[in-house]
């Protein structure tokens, strides 16, 4: 039977870009992707076993926010993270066929993306006027529906999905190195590979907690663990109260970070393993 | 001479409000608010000293990115924070006078704030159509362009500057706990007011810093030093650099934190002193 995934839709963002690579890079023949509304309806579906897996973005997205999936992971003990996917944001130019860049008069998309091409847009088509859109998707469907002469700036799969689009510019964010993180959702997290990395989440009950944060490092340290990340952020619950969230190098079934989630339980209020899961490799 | 502060516009924001709330906490009278299209320009405009002062949001903000001040503040040793402000993100339903919740057929706003009224706006009015605005303030005018009944979700400050539309709903928001932290930049950071904090940036040359980051943090530890946040995130240089965001408590001409910040010094590859500052209280 076909694996079936879910993802934060609709179809043609970079969610669906990371679903879609996710599953050419696990060989996916005769897998079942499925859009989902909102990160916590992939969160249920997965929860609920509608889906084996669930799509969703977990740091620096466009379409959804980070919070939202941190939420997911902190409210649903069931829920772990089985991989990562990293895409490059790519912003591409689309129009109606035959449309040259200095036709152009409108320019939809969602504000961040508008953002983030700020500088190409200011260069090249100064006089368009920008308008938002929903979604980076949405706004191939606005280019569409523009009496105007008119432009999307939308993910290279929204060309794919609409033949009757043309592509008049490629990588147009300012930025070359924009990518987003997503997370692949399961109820069970991956097997050690060999190439593995750990995310946890800390609690602590005060917000000046340097002490305690500090001998949190010092159980990684001591042992050599390579840290990929870490970020403190409030609690909603309370204000003044924060959790620290650490990406590690390993896997919670090698004796070294066994050793250390140990010592770390010791030390904190709240120690959640969100998952162990193979690095992320094209 | 009034104060110039320019702030990332539009008027009607929630950075005005930000500026206008610290303002109104210098017990400032004679006070000059000018708008700037882009976090950049802010940064520019105090730079040159077109402006004293000038307010752009860092942290969990609809309006702009956190990455374009936290670039600004790297890219610009002369730019210092000389104050923080935190503001209370509550979105209000504003419609033509007479409309009522149950007439709307169209709401317009800037998609994170669509997002984050998701619930309010499934369970009061879910067959609205939701529309995309460039920001928060331009949701206002779409909505009195609009032919359908409509509403906007905007800051209240929105209602003040347009006497023609009315509030038709309250703290809309589903998290009631949201907030973003502004700054405002100047050529000079604050004198000490004995309730400070200090921003500081460590970079380090490799990704696998744990041991780096655990002396970096024992420097503050072992002075008992309290940290109000730490944050890692990639360099945009070349990747697999980060760097390490750190909010302390205290202020950089104190003893205990101008020790530290000699210690952390010889440890790091980078340190950049963003500024010392009051921590912010209403």
């Amino acid at each position: 039977m076909a694996q079936r995934i879910g993802f934060l839709g609709p179809v043609g963002t970079y969610t669906e870009e990371a679903a879609l690579l996710f599953a050419a890079n696990q060989g996916g023949t005769g897998l079942d992707l499925q859009p989902f509304p909102s990160i916590p309806a992939v969160g249920s579906a997965v929860a609920s076993g509608n889906t084996e897996l669930g799509v969703v973005p977990i740091e620096n997205s466009l379409e959804g926010s980070v919070n939202f999936t941190l939420d997911l992971l902190v409210g649903n003990p069931d829920l772990s993270i089985q991989n990562e996917v990293v895409v490059p944001i790519d912003h591409y130019l689309m129009a109606k066929p035959g449309t040259v860049l200095t036709d152009i008069q409108v320019v939809f998309s969602h504000p961040q993306a508008l953002a983030q091409c700020k500088e190409f847009l200011e260069r090249s088509i100064p006089n368009a006027q920008q308008m938002a859109s929903l979604s980076t998707v949405a706004a191939v469907a606005d280019m569409r529906d523009s009496k105007a002469p008119s432009a999307a700036i939308s993910p290279r799969r929204a060309a794919d999905l609409n033949p009757d689009v043309e592509i008049i510019g490629r990588d147009i964010q300012d930025n070359p190195n924009n990518a987003t993180r997503f997370v692949v959702l399961a109820l069970s997290d991956h097997p050690p590979t060999g190439n593995d990395k750990t995310s946890i989440c800390l609690s602590f009950q005060e917000v000046d907690a340097s002490g305690l944060l500090h001998s949190a490092l010092g159980v990684f340290a001591a042992r050599e663990i390579n840290l990929m990340k870490i970020e403190s952020r409030p609690t909603k619950q309370s204000l003044g109260e924060y959790i620290f969230l650490i990406d590690c190098a390993g896997h919670r079934e090698d004796p070294l970070i066994k050793d250390a989630l140990d010592s770390l339980s010791g030390l904190s209020r709240m120690l959640m393993v969100f998952g162990s899961y193979p690095c992320w490799q094209r």
